[in-house]
């Protein structure tokens, strides 16, 4: 059985909740799916990195960020790097990107997943940044490679959208897509409807650490422009940047207008769509208004879910978490596995 | 590129519209799959049957059969063979059984399909039959034999939830789940809430073709237990019989129910669940009455959907349709091209 060399570029929650599945299934992944998988490198802007080729034990690396400790002191590891020097000297066979990004330019993840691309590594990412910005760029370097570059994470964290548009509808042609992209918004948009103020349930939300102190990539819509973006592209083969798509959130939405909508049988949704015709995209991240009978206008709370047209089946809807620790982790280990059908066996 | 020979055994609804798909899906199907295939075989009780080791131009047996004309008269073909015989002569590498079965006892397909596994051909099958009753004795043979068995086509038709299970949730472990596996009981639990009654909305889904003259294995539940068995033993990994589980289906559901399920908040629909807790399965089949928060409660009319509960990623949901000439087609092809994948290359 092979076993794959993981480096990791971020070691933050979702990186923790990885760590922690690949420990808690370590037997079952090799029983059921012939998987093995030792990570050789780590690196985190905040927690310190280590370089240990034969491998790093998961459990004393969890242990000692839980106490505080940096991983630059890992026993026998070589630590003081940063993901540069991380990605130049591991001699892991998957890099797995999921650091701090700004998704406006993509950076740093964008430099670190070209660079590891180009020593030949296969990449998994959660970053929208990079898979939004820079996706048919980033696929031909894969190619060129002969590596896999998979990104499931980007879009409704584990809940497997990406793989299911690309490969069980496989045979169909995806006419159009819309989905309820962000879990905060939908969150908020389903207590607002039991008639909190915006302002109210904003605060309420970032308690419940929904929310981001800034949360305007959430409430003006742009996180989910990001997925519309990547779900474009990847899904319906347009090439389309997300400056092309107009974009607004949801703090136009007040209760006067959800109870009107209400009186129509209509609930207010954020919603992320496109559809392609002859090769032109139209896509737009707005609210709408949906009858109650729409399998979208049902999702409550932080769930996502997005509805695929297609010829042949007519419409499929897909409902799950879009965010979370072990379901972002479980979007990592989904790619893994991925790699791991079609190149490890 | 591998071109797949296949034997058709039934030419109906499905396998009609399995060739209209193969026939407007030739070249995107090259272009994007690198999937090519000659249907070398077709035999059906009723429209007569053909082998013609080289392929048969599926233009010509279409339009046969739409002009009331019997395959065996296909020009250059040999006819009169039985499905058996079929089998034993057919050059093909894949059986596509979708011909008359009885529920009951899964024959003919069963022997159909363990004929054609024990000669080294795959087989993809929509018949429920042979899976819900002895699916663990055809996956042995199959495995045995070095070769695929494949049925996405048993449960919700083309909406691709086996593969979803098997697949795209590998890593997780799927704890139970809880589906409305039946589109005719959909659509008529829909039309009773706007108070028609049970006979005359029993009437109006048998003239639209959603439910047979003897309606009994949708009406009682049967359609779905079979279901719930297949998904029980292939996703959640039991050894159950139909006659293990317990099966009541929409009969004794009433208008007045329905509005004091309404006045509620809560909606009534037929549900096939199981649950997998230490090696020890629970199932059944029965009508529930959901809250309408429940991702379920929202799917009307003749739409399926199955919520799978799992360890990483909480709920996820799949709505699709649950039948239909197009997207059964489909579901064969989607196993196809499976095939292809994994052993085509």
């Amino acid at each position: 059985m092979k076993t794959w060399k993981i480096a990791m570029i971020g070691f933050g929650t979702v990186g923790q909740g990885l760590a922690e599945i690949l420990l808690a299934k370590e037997q079952s992944l090799k029983d059921e799916e012939g998987f093995a998988c030792s990570v050789v490198a780590v690196s985190d802007l905040r927690l310190g990195s280590v370089l240990a080729p034969s491998g790093i034990d998961l459990k004393e690396a969890l242990r000692m960020v839980k106490e505080g400790k940096s991983l630059d002191g890992y026993p026998g590891g070589k630590g003081g790097l940063d993901a540069a020097a991380t990605i130049r000297e591991t001699n892991a066979d998957v890099l797995v990107e999921i650091g701090y990004t700004d998704i406006r330019t993509g950076e740093p993840a964008t430099s670190h997943v070209r660079q590891a691309l180009a020593r030949g590594m296969h990449v998994v990412t959660t970053n929208k940044g990079p898979v939004a910005l820079f996706l048919p760029d980033l696929l031909d370097l894969a190619r060129s490679k002969g590596v896999r570059f998979l990104f499931e994470g980007t879009v409704m964290s584990g809940t497997p959208v990406l793989s299911f548009a690309k490969k069980n509808l496989a045979g169909c042609r995806v006419l159009s897509f819309s989905g309820i992209l962000n879990g905060t918004t939908n969150y908020m948009l389903t207590e607002m409807e039991k008639g909190m103020g915006y302002d109210e349930i904003l605060k309420k939300a970032q308690e419940l650490g929904y929310a981001e102190a800034v949360p305007d990539a959430d409430v003006k819509g742009w996180d989910a422009l990001g997925k519309v973006v990547i779900l474009s592209n990847y899904v319906l083969g347009a090439r389309v940047k997300p400056s092309d798509i107009p974009c607004e959130g949801i703090t136009e939405i007040t209760p006067e207008k959800m109870k009107k909508a209400a009186s129509e049988g209509k609930r207010y949704k954020l919603i992320g769509r496109a559809s392609i015709d002859g090769g032109r995209v139209q896509a737009s991240v707005a609210p709408a208004t949906l009858p109650l009978s729409d399998p979208l206008a049902g999702v409550s709370g932080p769930t996502n879910a997005v509805t695929f047209e297609t010829d042949l089946l007519g419409s499929v809807t897909v409902v799950g978490p879009g965010a979370g620790r072990a379901a972002t982790g479980f979007a990592v280990l989904a790619d893994l596995i991925d790699i791991h059908r079609s190149c490890g066996k």
